[in-house]
């Protein structure tokens, strides 16, 4: 809740490495701030380059448009996220603890890229239709992954799901949320978020207590 | 995902009655259909006006101003959820039941009036301070009767959750978050959400199954 209240402007730590120290960096940062501020239509090229000092001629050097900057925000921020899911399994032995890294690293990403989350969850409708068929690829990737894991987890005993395209498909929800009330100035981390959640999805999909009625 | 492809337009089913039959209440539709596309920023009185057959002129003798209708969506809204939170729980003997009935209705609702609540959601911000804070007040509101569920679960034996709090905000996270996703055009029925999320938050609360590692 508190999260509408945060100071817009400071740069987001952004989940992608080494594409911040350029202007082309900058004003995707730039863009980002401005988006979650305003909203990506009523957002201007000049608003953005003016944030980095630069003419909106300037920008067009680097991004021919608006939607170009918002279309390489969300690919970026969706392969970043899917990478993410895949890295957090290695090693893990069985489905339900590969189940907890991947949600636990999910909810966690969500609170500490918030900014970045926000923007590509809220305008996803702006972006043309190719891009956003690539974009809704890579988030079926992350879900049919998930539901993977329930139906290994389901057949290896270790787990109860009756829908695991739908349980798989909350789990995830209940992460991405976490970007739009995560405030980083209150008591949580992103690392506590993703130890509670991890526990939450632990009990989402084990077989219900024996005392259920 | 595929909640953006949505055909804007139609009117949306207002979570309150007896308003939209006149000209204030045709207002309010066409402003959360205009919201939920272009956003707040981007969109003008004349839009709204225009989805209504009215001039801005016409507009101004309801709403003083483009905000106003936000406000008054953003009131209804809130007010509308509390009350079912509310009125959920009446006649349930404990506070699983009770806790079950709210998260099922406070999912469905929000698959049944997803596009008011995502204006809801997105708007927060642009709200002037005192509205902000009236409509944080009844979110703290809806927030403090779900924690105080899982105090009383925890104290009947019924529930273990280690933190009431972050617990209960999880919980409404998850059932808010069914506004991005819904697509009234899926599988998916506001009734068969309800069952799933009361089933799921019936898992996140009690004590994990004896097998736990």
């Amino acid at each position: 809740m508190a999260a509408n209240d945060e100071p817009i402007g400071q740069a987001p730590d952004l989940p992608w490495p080494d594409v911040t120290q350029d202007s082309s960096g900058r004003l995707i940062e730039a863009a980002v701030d401005a988006f979650a501020e305003r909203g990506y239509h009523a957002t201007t090229t000049r608003d953005i380059a003016t944030r980095v000092g630069l003419s909106p001629a300037a920008l067009y050097v680097h991004f021919p448009s608006k939607l170009a900057l918002l279309t390489q925000i969300s690919r970026l921020g969706h392969e970043a996220a899917l990478e993410l899911v895949m890295k957090s399994m290695e090693g893990r032995p069985d489905p339900l603890s590969r189940l907890q890294a991947v949600i636990g690293a999910f909810a966690s990403w969500h609170a500490e890229h918030h900014l970045v989350a926000r923007v590509v969850q809220h305008e996803l409708s702006a972006l043309a239709d190719d891009d956003r068929r690539a974009v809704i690829a890579l988030r079926q990737q992350i879900e049919r992954t998930v539901q993977q894991l329930l139906e290994d987890g389901v057949a290896a005993g270790e787990m109860e799901v009756g829908d695991p395209r739908a349980v798989a498909r909350a789990l995830l929800s209940l992460s991405v949320d976490v970007a739009r009330w995560y405030d980083p100035r209150g008591n949580e981390t992103p690392d506590g978020i993703g130890t509670l959640y991890a526990d939450l999805a632990t009990r989402m999909v084990r077989a219900p207590h024996p005392r259920r009625p």
